[in-house]
């Protein structure tokens, strides 16, 4: 067991970390040259067009060393932008996301205090870890300090079970304060925001056949005969995946050619050549220019026709559509009600916005999508509990006599001391390693074939799939020594009341593994997130070999987003590890509140000054966070009633903490039914209240004109994607003055500006 | 364990005890003096105005002897009626309910063909009981038919697996064409359905104060703002709870005026007298007709003070309105909408039919609601779990020495022999009996406290509660000797995965007990409904005491209705038994069989000729059914997963079995997509046929002038409940000729009516 010098040790090291990833950072983002990697964010909002020079030495290295003296700067700066200007700049999701962190502070930061100061000094005089008989034992300070130091069925557990309730209720207390500002602030972006496609449009599926008419006319009949006063017009969708994979192939290709012309013009004196096989590596050596010119040609022609083909040919037609109505109201309609007696005909709900949807799966009819559902859920508990067991095959497989076994001629390598000590210490990790790198992707990849029709909905359920990973396989999974198999095995073997007791025993002993557990990946881990390595050799490689004018520069930019289904469940983790350790071991508090301060700060600064998302819900994740969050609480209840009675507290204790679960179930649909239905409808009265509005202030618009060409396949507008519309609309907002002059503090609005994060 | 000779012997007492009543039924049917206690539904539509005579000869004896002859023939006439006449004679969910009982019949004649067919001979030639080491133990020959016969660790499993999965399969199939069919006849019955206040009218909820207008302009602002196109009026709701107390009592004193009355009348020499005093117990002595003449003057003029105060006292107003729009189509909106961006507020759902109506709970608001709930949730959970607590404490109480301890002047009359014998065998039964008989009251008044707002959503909620607690105490209570409280504490302190394995392996040991339970329940419990016992003597001594007019005659009828709440889950509790025994003691089905068909007749002729439902809800309790069948049959599952693997059967048939739980969730969740939505919204595509063809056919219709007084508490219709609306539509239409002639069989449409009956 660590003891406090081990974790000083740890501490240390993970501090020093931490501080040279910031100098790195501090440093690398006032050379110019990676101005575009530091700064996306204000290059793509028009604002910054060139790195901002310091004196005039050098374009590419930043020689004004004051600047580099006040490499911390860039933190307060990160927190001057306030929380309106925020949301205009970032937009809701990003501020919203960004609460998650103020949520932890404001939940943990009381809590820290009061168990330091009540449970800190109830558990140190303790003195169980004193007494004779446990002197032989190793133990810890740290372990002084927490519940194991308290003697067996003392009156002293009383103060615990008094804390467990004091935390549960600030915890509900924060939840429902912070669901209530969010719910606000969700109607208040939607009632503020400009006229949105999707505030008119309803995307209606499974439309079903009709032998007498086209899919589009049979459309607008029904829609013309049940909402007759409110119907305006609707898009069919095409089947374009073909067409998608034409334009993004001929992308690359356009990419290759651009790289071997810039290679020519640098070096005329040899023509390049390339190879025709897979990845250029195998093939007859032709001439790369000709080549690829050639081959864009063809494939030009290939996606004319394949374009003409699929506006032509009906069979090409998806059974979706996107429906628009002449009000907000007619939609608001449409997307609550029931359109036919059969319900798994013309369902209809709000439409994502233009660039959230996923196009691929807007055809999955209604039987499918439940077994795909069935088989995904499925897929989900053989991954959860099983996914030791490819990993120890393929390790099994990747060691030494394998290895010879299978590719005998590296033999003579293997043998080597150097090599053979690399494979036997480095190999059966990686393939972990590699699992738990895919696992995002592979979490995705299944959310797709669930069938959600947006990102934002992939996104949402690919981070309760991760959550329920990290749940099992990293939180009990250290708690428990042993896979989740395992796990699984002992639950059903074992008596059912034992279950919280064995975890709850193990809990204190496994708080200097987590102490260290959140230094690693919560300090030094966010540190990395903020230098950004990987968008900035990408973006070094990608301006040597392709960049030849600006707008090239603009495109190899790598601004990169917020990854809401990997990083949320993450943040989960330590609202978890809180939640259970507050009463237990309440000094693992601090470096909790010490992650949630870190991360704040850089991820309000990545926001402002980096991520771009690609689409906005408008904070439509926030129940689930709610949700995760209350689980969390719920998990570390049991926990704390199976080690309460598992230490043999005073008997007449136990029982008043299975109040605390059935409570915390009833706050959780308290505020389900308080709250939710403002992120998943949009009430009439709003509705009205816009258009009435809208009538008085543009009599004469024309909302057909506007939504003519709102849902289009990407592929349809030429090949490219159009800048969104919100960026467009946020120019005429009056709250961010976006025409900022890049030179001299604008004082009025904001003191954030380009030159004030340096 | 009871013998084969043991079950013969019950079956012969239930039988002859049903045939018993049968014939007791066959004989008091027949008396014309009984007559609208066995035929009430023919008087309350009017077809029947006078019992059918039999001769000349009595009034009141039936003496044609050739009827008793035929004194089953009430069993074809029952089953004539064709359903879609049943469904305009008793309305949908009369119909529908018979429909469960067929249900259980389509379900288990095949599965109980096919498993006597394949598992008995397997069971037979297990040959497990006679080996040499059973010899000693007592069995019988059932047991030789059940799957304890087979010998631990057989390949013989396989065969139960199968079935297993068979029955599983089978069940659901028909589930799913049930619930297909159900939900085609309620959208059929919505469709072919006359005008009803209900189709037009939304009930709105938690109207918020406006401290600048009255309510009801409030709310007529709200929506003529909101639904600007649709809005047409709307009837405030006014607390009438001390009013319809008021009323209540004088409709008792009246009563009691006639029975003086009549008395004196009888009696002209002595003037009745009557007490004051509580339940005219004590008090002073009084004449009676003076003393309750007096006082129904004095109710008369309360009552007219208060309805004054409540229609004009704004105070007396409930926030909750019922709003009716002019079209179908906007309510159907309103109604699946949100108004508000506050969810808590403006609620709307549609409109319960106006008899369906519980006036007491329209005015809780939102937060007392949930809270309500919770309180209730944890009742029912204390309720099932530790009733017997009370009642252990009743009974010690009502034992012998605390019976002399409290009431010592007793002691003479206990100490006899008898009347000791009769307390100690007696007493402590009947505090428990009491309880049982109690409880689906106080099933029901949890359900109203919980803020239900319409009958049948009521009804609904206490069949669920009922369900529970059969399912914990009857089935589970039965299988393990002793509590509820005692299973809990075993369920928590046994392995997990060893609490199937022990309800499993008793299973097939209480077979013949529940074989005599369902005789007893089952066969001879239904006989006793179709008598009517308790309608029979109350409407007697009614007819003694109170009848002087034909009207009062019709008023001393009492119909009684289908109880859905309590008889519901009595059925699945047969489901349950059968979907369970099928695979273990397979020559249980047959019993089961016999209770669903003798039930469907019998339930099929008291729908015809008795019951006189309350309202109507189109069958929207299906759902419900739904769900507690596959809630049965998941059960059945996991018990058989449990008995296989305990008795030792191939390890590598129980995996197989742990996929037979989750398809049947996805199967609940399959069907809950596919079909629900059918009984708990109304599509927008039927509204507008409907509406259009309303106006097509009825162009002048005034609207306002029939909703105007559709939604008014009873008390305020002159303290008389007017007859339901549903009645007089049905007298215009075509399918059922009404006005029959009494005597001499119409053959068209249907050749019941109501001499056939007997």
């Amino acid at each position: 067991m660590a003891t406090l010098q081990d974790i000083a040790v740890s501490a240390a090291i993970n501090s020093l970390s931490t501080i040279a990833f910031l100098v790195a950072f501090a440093i690398l983002r006032l050379q110019p040259i990676n101005d575009r990697v530091y700064f996306p964010k204000w290059y793509l909002k028009g604002i910054r067009g060139s790195p901002v020079s310091y004196g005039s030495l050098s374009r590419f290295v930043n020689l004004d060393f004051r600047t580099y003296i006040r490499f911390l700067n860039w933190m307060p700066a990160a927190l001057r932008m306030p929380e309106p200007e925020l949301i205009d700049h970032a937009g809701l999701d990003s501020a919203v996301y960004i609460r998650i962190y103020l949520l932890g502070l404001k939940i943990f930061i009381p809590i820290t205090i009061l168990t330091l100061m009540v449970l800190v000094p109830v558990n140190w005089t303790g003195k169980t870890l004193e007494l004779e008989q446990f002197k032989n034992l190793t133990f810890s300070n740290i372990d002084k300090l927490s519940i194991s130091n308290v003697p067996t069925g003392s009156k002293r557990f009383w103060a615990h079970l008094l804390m467990s309730y004091v935390c549960s209720f600030w915890t509900c207390y924060v939840l429902y304060k912070e669901y209530k500002i969010i719910a606000t602030m969700r109607l208040e972006f939607l009632a503020s925001r400009n006229r949105h496609p999707d505030q008119f449009t309803v995307l209606v599926r499974n439309v079903p056949p009709d032998p007498d008419e086209p899919v589009s006319e049979h459309i607008e009949h029904f829609f013309c005969v049940n909402h007759p006063d409110h119907y305006l017009t609707h898009q069919v969708v095409y089947n374009a995946v073909k067409l998608a994979k034409l334009v993004s192939k001929k992308k690359s290709f356009q990419n290759w050619l651009v790289y071997y012309q810039n290679k020519y013009e640098r070096n005329p004196s040899k023509k390049p050549t390339t190879k025709t096989g897979f990845w250029g590596l195998w093939g007859s050596r032709v001439d790369a220019i000709d080549y690829y010119t050639s081959e864009i040609g063809k494939l030009n022609e290939e996606e004319d026709a394949e374009r003409e083909r699929v506006i032509s040919d009906s069979e090409a037609l998806v059974p979706a559509t996107f429906v628009s109505f002449k009000t907000r109201w007619g939609a608001a309609v449409c997307a609550q009600t029931q359109q036919s007696s059969n319900p798994t005909i013309w369902l209809t709900e709000w439409a994502p916005e233009p660039r959230d949807v996923f196009w691929d799966n807007l055809a999955i009819p209604y039987v499918e999508l439940t077994i795909r559902r069935l088989l995904m859920a499925v897929a989900l508990f053989f991954l959860t509990f099983f996914y030791m067991i490819p990993i120890a095959f393929v390790q099994s497989l990747a060691n030494i006599e394998g290895i010879e076994k299978v590719l005998p001629f590296l033999k003579p390598l293997i043998e080597k001391d150097v090599v053979k000590s690399f494979i036997q210490g480095f190999l059966p990790g990686i393939a972990l390693k590699i699992f738990l790198i895919l696992l995002p992707t592979v979490l995705m990849t299944m959310s797709k074939i669930e069938g959600f029709i947006s990102l934002s909905s992939l996104e949402k359920r690919s981070a309760s799939k991760y959550h329920l990973f990290i749940l099992v396989n990293v939180f009990l999974g250290s708690l428990i020594a042993g896979t989740a198999l395992q796990q699984l095995k002992q639950f059903i073997e074992a008596p059912t009341g034992d279950f919280p007791k064995t975890i709850g025993m193990s809990i204190p002993m496994k708080a200097t593994f987590f102490i260290t557990y959140i230094m690693v990946d919560g300090w030094s881990g966010i540190a990395v997130e903020i230098l950004r390595l990987v968008p900035l050799v990408m973006f070094h490689i990608k301006n040597t070999f392709l960049v030849k004018t600006d707008q090239d520069r603009e495109q190899a930019m790598d601004p990169g987003c917020l990854d809401f289904a990997t990083s949320e469940p993450r943040i989960q983790f330590y609202f978890l590890l809180g939640l259970v350790y507050s009463v237990v071991t309440p000094v693992l508090l601090p470096f909790i509140v010490a992650f949630f301060t870190f991360s704040f700060v850089v991820f309000r600064h990545q926001i402002i000054n980096v991520y771009d998302q690609k689409y906005e819900s408008g904070a439509a994740f926030w129940p689930d966070v709610h949700l995760r969050i209350l689980i969390g609480l719920i998990i570390a209840q049991i926990l704390h009633m199976g080690l309460l009675s598992a230490t043999g507290a005073d008997k007449s204790t136990t029982p008043w903490l299975i109040a605390q679960p059935i409570l915390t179930i009833w706050f959780h649909k308290f505020c389900k039914g308080r709250f939710e239905s403002a992120f998943v409808k949009f009430p009439l009265q709003e509705a009205m209240v816009k258009d009435t509005l809208e009538r008085a202030t543009e009599p004469n618009l024309n909302l057909k004109a506007y939504l003519q060409d709102a849902y289009i396949h990407p592929v349809f507008k030429g090949g490219e994607l159009d800048i969104p519309v919100a960026i467009d609309e946020e120019e005429n907002n009056p709250l961010v003055p976006t025409k900022r002059n890049p030179h001299g503090g604008s004082k009025h609005g904001s003191e954030v500006s380009p030159e004030a994060h340096i």
